[in-house]
C-alpha cells in the first residue's frame, strides 16, 4: 500500500518507520528541510527523535505533491493548530479514494471542531479515521509493545488502518466512537497540565492519582454530553492515554504545568521549546465546548484560571481539592 | 473521641498521627516492642516510617487491652493475612458500640471473604467500615493532600469515620459500596505485580498504561459480578488507587514483579523484606472468586502462571498482549 505521512515530528517519524517496516511504500512530508535531509541521508530525525534509526525505505520530502500523489492511506500527524492549514496545502493531491488517518489531538479554537471534522471539512469525499491511545513515539520506534485505537464512522476505513499499521508489537483496535477517541486525546493534555502544576507545587503522588481520577470523570462527562460512549473513556484512548501522559516521561504539557507550579509565568514556561503544549492551547476550547453543553469541568477551569487569569497555582489547586474531591459520593 | 489503631506499620502510624493531630485520644497497638518503644520515646517509627515525626500524644502499646478498652473508633491496619488473628486476639476488649474501620486490603484465602466480612464474623455486633483510596502513608504523614473513601452499609458509621479522620489535607468521602471499595484495594495489588513484571522485562510505559487500563476493566468485571457498582472502580478506591500503586514510588507488589520480570524466582523476590506483597498472596484468591462468578481475569491469570506455574514472564506477557488487548473492541 502506498502511504503518506504528513508531519515529520517524533510521532510522524515513528509511524512512517512502522509503515516502512511493514513493507509499505512510505513517504514522509516534513516542514523542516533539515529533517527531510537527515531522514533521507542518515535515516534519523535528530531534531525530534534523536538516536533512533529509521527504516531506510522511508522517502522524505518537503513537497506535498511528491508525498501525496497516489497515496492510498494518508496519515496527518501535524500539531492540531496547523492541521487545517497543512491539509489545505496538499488537498488537491489527495485522491478521493484515499483513507485518511488523523493523529493530531485537539479542538480547533474558532470552530470547536475535533480534528477529524477539520479534515472532513477540507476533504469531504474521503473516509476519515482518528488514531489515539497510550503511545510514546520513542517506544513505538524501539518496537516496545503498544496498543492504540482507530476510530471511524466508516468501519471499512478503520479496518484498513488496523491492517496496515498493526505489527507484532503495535496493535490497532477499532471502534466507531470517533468523538470519544478524539476527546480523550484532546482533553488528556489539559489534565496533564493540571497534574504538572500539582507536581510543581510538590503536592505528592496521592493528589496526582486523585487528579487523574477526577480528570477522567470530567472528560467522560463532556464526552457523554457530546454523544461519546462512556466505555471509550475507560479504554486505551481515554484512561490509557491519560495515565501515560500524566505519569510517564515528562510530556510537554506536564512540563509546562510543572514550571508554572514552581512559580514561572506561562510565557516563561513556553519559551525555548520546539514542541507544542497542546494542553495549553486546548484548555480554552475544552471549556467553550463544556459551556455549550452545560457540563462542569472544574479541573480544566482551574487550569484556565492559572494559565490565563492570574490565579496563583497554589490557590487554584487548593480550591480544586476542596471542591472537586467532594464529588466522589455524588456519582 | 477515643481511637484505637491496631497495627504499627507505615499506614497505622500515619493514621494514628492524623487522629492525634485532630485532638483525638489516640492509642496505637504494635506487635513489635521496638516500634512501641520508639514511638513512645522518640515519636518516630524508624522501622516502618523512618524520618517522619509523629504526634507526641500517640500512646503506643503492645497490650491490646490498654489500646482497645473504651475505644469509640477502632482502626484495623494489619496485613490481610493476619487480620482475623489480630481481631480475635483483642475482640473481648472491643465494646459493642465501637465503630470499626478496616484499612487492610485483601481476600481471605480459605473463605474468600473480604476484610470487612472477616472482621464482621469476629465482631458481629459492631458497625464496620472499609477505608481505601490512593494514599501513600509517607505523604499522609507529611500532610500532602490525600483523598480516600470510607465505605459502609451503615451510613452513620462511615459518617463518623469521615468526621473523625478528615482534615485540611486528608479528605474522606463516603459510599455504601463496600464490595467495590474493598475489591479495588485487594485487586490493584495483583495488577501492580503484573505491571512490575512488565517493568522488569523493560516493556515500556505504553504497555504499562495498556495493562493498567485493561487491569481496571477486569477488576470492574469481577466487582460487578459480586454486586459492586461500576462507578466505584472509576473512583478513588478503584482507578485512583490502581494508578498510584502502578505508577507511584515502587510499591512492594510492583517491586516483586520487577524482580520476577528480571528473571528471579518468587522465593528470591520475596526474600529479605519486612513488608508484605499482598498482591502475591491475593492472586490465587482473586482467581478463585473470579472462577466462582464465571468472570475472566486474564491479567490475574497471567500473574498466577508466572508466580506459581513456572511460566516465563516474557511468554506470559506476550500471551497477554496478544490476547487481552484485543478486548478493547468487544466492550
Amino acid at each position: 500500500m502506498r502511504c503518506a505521512v504528513i508531519g515529520g515530528g517524533a510521532w510522524g517519524s515513528a509511524l512512517a518507520d512502522l509503515l516502512a517496516k511493514g513493507s509499505h511504500d512510505t513517504r514522509l512530508w516534513a516542514r523542516e528541510p533539515d529533517v527531510v535531509a537527515s531522514i533521507n541521508a542518515r535515516r534519523e530525525n535528530p531534531r525530534f527523535l534523536p538516536g533512533v534509526p529509521l527504516h531506510p525505505a522511508i522517502a522524505a520530502s518537503g513537497d506535498m505533491a511528491v508525498v501525496l500523489d497516489g497515496a492510498d492511506l494518508v496519515l496527518y500527524v501535524a500539531p492540531s493548530h496547523v492541521l487545517r492549514e497543512v491539509v489545505r496545502a496538499g488537498r488537491k493531491h489527495v485522491s478521493g479514494g484515499a483513507i485518511i488517518t488523523v493523529a493530531a489531538k485537539g479542538i480547533e479554537p474558532e470552530t470547536l471542531l475535533l480534528m477529524t471534522d477539520v479534515v472532513a471539512s477540507e476533504l469531504p469525499r474521503n473516509a476519515v479515521t482518528a488514531m489515539s491511545g497510550p503511545s510514546f513515539a520513542l517506544e513505538v520506534a524501539r518496537g516496545q509493545p503498544t496498543a492504540v485505537v482507530a476510530a471511524s464512522k466508516t468501519a471499512s476505513a478503520s479496518a484498513v488502518v488496523q491492517q496496515t499499521l498493526s505489527s507484532n508489537t503495535f496493535r490497532v483496535y477499532t471502534t466507531e466512537d470517533v468523538t470519544g477517541v478524539e476527546l480523550g486525546g484532546a482533553l488528556k493534555n489539559v489534565i496533564a497540565v493540571a497534574t504538572g502544576i500539582a507536581e510543581g507545587l510538590e503536592l505528592g503522588l496521592n493528589s496526582r492519582a486523585a487528579l487523574i481520577t477526577r480528570g477522567l470523570a470530567e472528560m467522560a462527562r463532556l464526552g457523554v454530553a457530546l454523544g461519546a460512549q462512556p466505555a471509550t473513556f475507560a479504554g486505551l484512548a481515554g484512561m490509557g492515554d491519560l495515565v501515560l501522559t500524566c505519569t510517564g516521561a515528562l510530556s510537554r504539557n506536564r512540563a509546562v504545568g510543572v514550571e508554572i507550579g514552581r512559580g514561572r509565568t506561562l510565557a516563561e514556561a513556553l519559551s525555548g521549546t520546539e514542541s507544542v503544549a497542546e494542553g495549553v492551547r486546548n484548555t480554552e476550547s475544552a471549556l467553550a465546548l463544556a459551556a455549550r453543553c452545560g457540563v462542569d469541568m472544574p479541573i480544566a477551569a482551574a487550569v484556565h484560571r492559572v494559565l490565563f487569569e492570574h490565579r496563583s497555582p497554589r490557590d487554584a489547586m487548593t480550591d480544586l481539592m476542596n471542591r472537586e474531591l467532594r464529588a466522589e459520593r455524588d456519582e
